[in-house]
Order: structure tokens, then C-alpha cells, then sequence
């Protein structure tokens, strides 16, 4: 039996193809490529290899593959690809996409693009496409395919069986059939499973399913992804306002959203991109991490602006200055805990006004716990090294001080920068950073100066 | 149309919810909670409430719900509903449940409980959830269903029609059914849509698809997500070692898998657990985060300890004190940059030997690149402020050499953590902040004191 996913054998194929790569052994690169690997394995590879590793083996990727294995990279990398070829060669590529894939395609091209590709396609594909276009990327409409197979309600199961069998193959996860009116009105839902164990004489009203809440076109992705999620979908009908089929979503998709919102969190802590090509080339990546390194200076120099307000202090008990990072990094950590269980629970749609009061309050308590705790220790510490008991009440004071503060700031940061639409993930650590360390050091050496002075 | 999942509608259901709850209107409560929400939909309730609500909250959820709701909980939850039920209780909640949740469940309680509710059992269900039990939970194993529909090749698409109309209905997530030997062995898939598509006499050899890759029980469930994701399945094969037919696994267990792992990541960065419970109590959660605190508390300390092996440069050049905290943040977060890149990547199957040695060249030149950069910045910012060029040269070259750790650290810290069978996204963080720290702290100071003594 073979197991083509076992981790050692994707590294292996991974080095064997370096290895041929970098002896120039080009034929023997293209039969590994083209001979058996699925497009998203050639995708993957395409994800997984440096700049020229990465240029030389799309060239060596055939034609018809072309298509498929773009639909399958990440945005950075597929618009890449997708600059270096004109009109003709996209048109071509593009045959075979599914009309959200296409739309998904079509928005990452110049506007004049567009428009020429879609002149090369027929009339009913255009309209079809042009459908998927007219909704943002990032709700129903943009991850909807139109490629749905209706019934009436009237018919018979047996006649809908036949009705089938003229088809050669069924659309890609297709799990249930959509029942519908003369008008395109959605009126529920027939799985196909249920076609199959049914009696062939009952009609398609009888055992087609109503319970099936359609999802509205301009409902959210994340929205989506959560209704998959909770109710175990597999597919799901898509409509507009006034209750018309539009299209339907699929599992693939959804479980695209899923992994693309918990990256987002993570990368975005980091001020990385969720779409950050792990390969990107040294001068790309060297703006990209400016920007956030320059942003995140701006706090450096401010919490420096703090200090320099008590160096007369510093210049007489040297100690704090030794001592002072402690106080900060403690704030820093225990914000960051908070801030992120709620970033995590507003994800994930746990928290709302109902029960932030309630979280408010255990932070505030689990803040002032660990800074009590932490601040005996840390006090025991560094009276113990400076020989000197008020450094120790000093620092055990600061710490209680900016845990309590991390909590709040910790809690309240993300739901402020929500309510004003910027990205809590993105903005919070860097404001709450700040806020960590202005309080530490304010309170650390603010309290040195009224008591050494 | 109703849009029950509109989060305006979610919200305003838990504050109602929330409101009823205080007033001690129970009876609306249990109204709202039972009638319609589905076991999912209470899950998410239970979850996103405080612990007081959401004791009453369980209490008013009816008895033939609970074992349904149970199952959407997330772990922690979940095990303190559990450690309140006896092995009757349980026994009666458990009764519908499928082999891989039931698996799952048991997992969590004392080994004398386990063994209690098999005891209630019929022999059937014994011996499948025994075998689930004998696997790993993190594996395809521990992932699988055994209520898997099974056909010989050599009977004919008319008689699967039969055979499956004499069944009420189908298991969930069932898109094709598993083409078996007399012993077992596993021959091929026969998917649903297939059934409907072909000619009722041909045989169910000539329309398989034995294309498909089962499924080894021992493989990780993070591989087995990789693989539902790359290839876009909805159920898949599990087998032995000697190709026999042990189960199947579907998409929904998978989309969790892949919900955990992401989570996984961000979660363990900022020293949580992937399923801590938002709403935990005061004093579990401060014993919690008082361990990720106390691990922090030891950085701060080594990194206070390097600053006070120059107590004395300082006391002469106070505004080292003033500027030292920039060198190490700056260090900090182009690290994490780095750490959180790497992290993803190997999640995701990026990183190999094949790549690391270019991706450790190109971290390299961004890190001197920005070093450089901001050394320029900072430099200048610091000259003037303190009037002192000296002082500016000394902490350009002090953050040039910080970048530059950062990039080396955080690019090889979490692949030799691997390497350990350590977590690189929860140790990482902190061995990465110490090592930016002292770096950063040593470079400065001690370069201080070579020009300054």
C-alpha cells in the first residue's frame, strides 16, 4: 500500500526534486511533476520552494495542469503567475474553473484584464461569472458556485433518478439536490442519500427535506464557515433577498475560510499577512517587516520617553534600571494572555456585550491574584539581591499596578478596536505593548522617585 | 426567511437568554433552550456563558439533548459535565452516540468509569468502541467511524439500489459507499453520485474508483486533515496495516481537527491551551496563567541579571538606561516575525531540509537589511536626543547584531524544538524573547562600556 502522504516521503520527494533541480536534471524534474502528482501536490511543491526552485518548475508544469494548480495556490503566490501570462493564455487556462474559482481568479487581475478575459468566454459562462463578481470576495455570493442541479417539487423520485442518469457525472460534492419552484424560489432541500433509500412512486415533496435554513448571499465567509461548522454541512443552497436560488456553497471552500481566519489571528499578532509567502524573496520581505518593525519602534521610543523622565532617579539607585524590564515584561505577558483568549472567543463569536462585563471582572481578579502572588516573590528577589526592602515594596507595588492594567487593556483593547473596524489581531499587541510599558515604567519609577527622593 | 445565525440575532438570543437568566424567568429559559436551538447551537450558548449561567443553563437543557450537546462542547467543558453524571447517567446519554465521539468521550473520564459504561453495553457496540479506544486520539485511528456501508465488487448496480433502499436512511456524511473483499480487504470507493449516474446493470467493478488513497489508522490526525484538505474529500477509507477496512473518517471530525491545529498555534504562543474555556473561573484561571507567568519571570530575571553585570556603565551613562528597552524590543518583535513564519510553515508542510537553508540565508539578509535601516534611524533619533554620537553608533551596532540573533533564533529555534519533540509554539516565544534580550542587552552595554570605561 502507498502512502504518498506519510510526512518522510513528501520531504523525500521534496529533496529529490531539489536535488534534480539543482543538477540541472530538468527531464527528470518534469516526470515527477507531471507523472501522477495531483494539482494540489504541485501546488504545494510550487508553496514549498524558494524563488528560482519555484519559477523553474511551473515552467516545467504542462499546460493543461496549468489551471488546476493555480486554483490551488495562495493569493501572493497565484497572482505572481497569473502577471506573467496575457489575455489568450489565461483565457485558455481558465476553461475548466468553477465560476467562483474563476471569480476568485478574475478579482486578483487588472480591471482591463477582466475585461478582455471575459470577452473570450461565451454568453452564458459571462453571465455566470459576472454573477459571482458582483458580490465582495469575502461573503455567500463570493464563495458560491452556480453549478447547482434542481428538481420541482411535484415529480416523482423515480423520475428524478432517470433525470439523473442522464447526466455523466454530478457536480463536486454534490450531497443533496435543490427542490425549487417554477420561479427559482428555494423551497428545501433532497440528499441525495434520501433519493436512494426512498420509495422510486413518492414525489420529491414527500421526502425532501424544509428544515434546511438557505444561506443569504451576503452573509459573511466567517458567518458561513461557522454555520458549516455548527450543522455539520457538506453543501449548502444559496439565495438572495427575496428568497431566489442564487447558487450554493460547498465544504471545500468553507474549510478554505476556516484555515485562512485561525491563520489570520496568528500571522496578524505578528503583523505577518495570512497570504505571506513563507518564500517570498529577501527585498519583498525586507519592506513587508519594516513597516511593522518602524510601527512597533514608535512604542520603543515612547516607553524610552518615559524612562528619560526620571533619569535623575536612575543616575542615584542604578538598581531600577536593572530591575525595570521586569516590571514591563511581566505587564506584556500576562496582557497578552488576555488579549488573546478574547481575540480567540470574539473569533469564534463567544463574546458579546452580554458577558463581557462578567469576563472584565475575572481578569481584573486573576490580574490582581497573579500580580499580588508574583510581585511576593519578585519582591523577596530583588530585596534580597539589592540588600534593600523598599526596592522590594517598590517593584511589588509597579507589578500589581501593571497586571491589573494588562487585564483591562488586556480585555477591553480588542472589543474597542472591533466596535471602530480595525483589526484587533493586527493593532492590539502593539497598542497594549505600549500600554504595558508606559505603566510599568511610570509606575516603577515613579514610585522610586516619591520614595528616594 | 429567518437567518438564525446572523450574529446581531446570536447576540441578542444570549442577552435575552442572559436577562431571563438573572430574572430568574426559568421557564422562558428552558423554552428558548429547547425549543428549536439545535444541540450545537446550545453548545456555543454553554460555551459563551459564565460559569453560574451556564451551570443553570445545563440543568434546564432536557435529558435526551445532553448526550447531542455534549458532543459539540469542547474538551474542558465537556470533562467537568462529565465528572458530574454517574455510569448510569452516562450510559443513558451515550446511547446514540457514534463510535469515534463515544471514543472521545470516554477518553476523558477515570479508567474504573470507563470500564463501568462498557459493562453497559451490548456486545456489538462494546467491541467497536473498544477498537476505537485501542487507537491513539490524535490518529485516523481515533478519528474514525466504524459505521461504514460496505459492497462486493461483483454484484451489479441494480442490487445496491436494493440494498440500499432497504435502509431507513444513511449514516451521516456518507458520499460513497467502500468496496470490500469477502475478508475485508479494501478494493475501492463507489461514490454515491456514481450509483445515480450509471447504468443500473453494470457492475460495481466497472464503476468504482480505486483511485482513492485509503486511509493507514496509525496516521496523524494532522496529515489525515492535510490530506482531506489537498484533496477535497468528504469521507475516506481508514485501514490496517494489512489493507483491511477498519472505518471511515468524515469531514466534520476533520474540520475540527484543522480548527484545533490553528488554534493550537496561536493559542500556545501566548502560553494557553488550545481548548482553555473562555469563561473558566477566577481561580483555575489564575493558576493557570501564574505557571506561563512564572516561566516568563525567569527570562526577565536573565535578562536583569545581564543588565546588572553593568551596574557601573550605567551609573556613569544614565541614558543607556534610557535607551537600552529599544535594542531588545526591536530584537523581540523582528524574532517573533520570524518565529510565527516558521511556526505556520512547518504546520503546514512547507519547511524541510530541502528549504531551510535558503529560508535561514534570506532571514539573514532581511535582518542585517532592517538592522541597518533602523540602525540608521534609531542612531540618529539617539545622537540628538542625548547630544551624543557616540552613544548613537553604539546602539546602531547593538541593534544590527540583535536582528540578526533574531533571525538566526527564530528560524532555527522551532525546527530544533521539533527536532526535541518539544512544542516550538509554546516554548518558543519565551526561549526566543530570552535570547533577543540578552543579546540585545549585552550588545549595548557591553559595547557601552568598551568606549566608555
Amino acid at each position: 500500500m502507498t502512502d504518498i502522504l506519510e510526512k518522510s516521503q513528501a520531504k523525500q520527494r521534496l529533496r529529490s526534486l531539489s536535488e534534480a533541480l539543482d543538477s540541472g536534471a530538468l527531464k527528470q524534474v518534469s516526470r515527477i511533476l507531471n507523472g501522477g502528482l495531483s494539482p494540489s501536490d504541485i501546488a504545494h511543491l510550487l508553496e514549498s520552494s524558494p524563488p528560482r526552485q519555484r519559477a523553474l518548475l511551473w515552467n516545467l508544469v504542462e499546460k493543461d495542469l496549468e489551471g488546476e494548480v493555480l486554483q490551488y495556490l495562495s493569493d501572493d503566490i497565484r497572482s505572481y503567475f497569473l502577471s506573467q501570462l496575457n489575455a489568450q493564455e489565461l483565457a485558455d487556462i481558465i476553461e475548466d474553473f468553477e465560476s467562483d474559482d474563476l471569480a476568485d481568479l478574475l478579482q486578483q487581475l487588472p480591471d482591463t484584464v477582466i475585461q478582455e478575459v471575459l470577452d473570450t468566454m461565451d454568453e452564458q459562462d459571462r453571465l455566470r461569472v459576472e454573477e459571482v463578481l458582483s458580490y465582495p470576495e469575502d461573503t455567500a455570493g463570493g464563495l458560491m458556485n452556480t453549478d447547482t442541479i434542481t428538481v420541482r417539487p411535484d415529480i416523482s423520485i423515480d423520475v428524478v433518478l432517470r433525470y439523473l442518469r442522464r447526466h455523466r457525472n454530478l457536480p463536486p460534492m454534490t450531497d443533496s439536490l435543490i427542490v425549487v419552484s417554477r420561479r427559482d424560489d428555494f423551497i428545501g432541500v433532497l440528499p441525495i442519500t434520501r433519493i436512494l433509500v426512498s420509495n422510486p412512486a413518492a414525489t420529491v415533496r414527500e421526502v425532501m427535506d424544509t428544515e434546511v435554513e438557505p444561506i443569504p448571499v451576503t452573509l459573511s465567509d466567517t458567518k458561513v464557515a461557522t454555520m458549516f461548522e455548527r450543522y455539520d454541512l457538506i453543501s449548502a443552497p444559496v439565495v438572495n433577498e427575496e428568497g431566489r436560488l442564487l447558487g450554493r456553497i460547498t465544504i471545500d471552500d468553507v474549510v478554505d475560510v476556516i484555515r485562512e481566519d485561525a491563520d489570520h489571528s496568528l500571522m496578524s499578532m505578528a503583523g505577518l499577512d495570512e497570504d505571506e509567502d513563507t518564500f517570498a524573496p529577501v527585498w519583498k520581505t525586507t519592506r513587508r517587516r519594516a513597516v511593522w518593525l518602524g510601527i512597533n519602534l514608535i512604542t520603543a521610543f515612547i516607553a524610552s520617553g518615559v524612562i528619560g523622565l526620571f533619569e535623575a532617579t536612575i543616575s542615584k539607585v542604578v538598581a531600577l534600571a536593572v530591575l525595570m524590564p521586569i516590571v514591563a515584561s511581566m505587564g506584556g505577558i500576562a496582557g497578552s494572555q488576555t488579549l488573546t483568549l478574547v481575540i480567540r472567543g470574539m473569533a469564534v463569536g463567544q463574546i458579546s456585550g452580554a458577558n463581557v462585563r462578567w469576563l472584565l471582572n475575572r481578569e481584573f481578579f486573576v490580574g490582581a491574584l497573579n500580580g499580588l502572588f508574583w510581585a511576593l516573590v519578585v519582591a523577596t528577589a530583588a530585596a534580597a539581591w539589592f540588600q534593600d526592602l523598599l526596592i522590594g515594596g517598590i517593584i511589588a507595588a509597579a507589578l500589581v499596578i501593571n497586571l491589573v492594567a494588562a487585564a483591562f487593556v488586556g480585555t477591553m483593547l480588542p472589543l474597542f478596536l472591533k466596535s471602530r473596524n480595525i483589526d484587533p489581531a493586527l493593532a492590539g499587541s502593539v497598542i497594549l505593548t505600549t500600554v504595558t510599558d508606559v505603566v510599568g515604567f511610570m509606575a516603577f519609577l515613579g514610585l522610586a522617585t516619591i520614595f528616594y527622593a
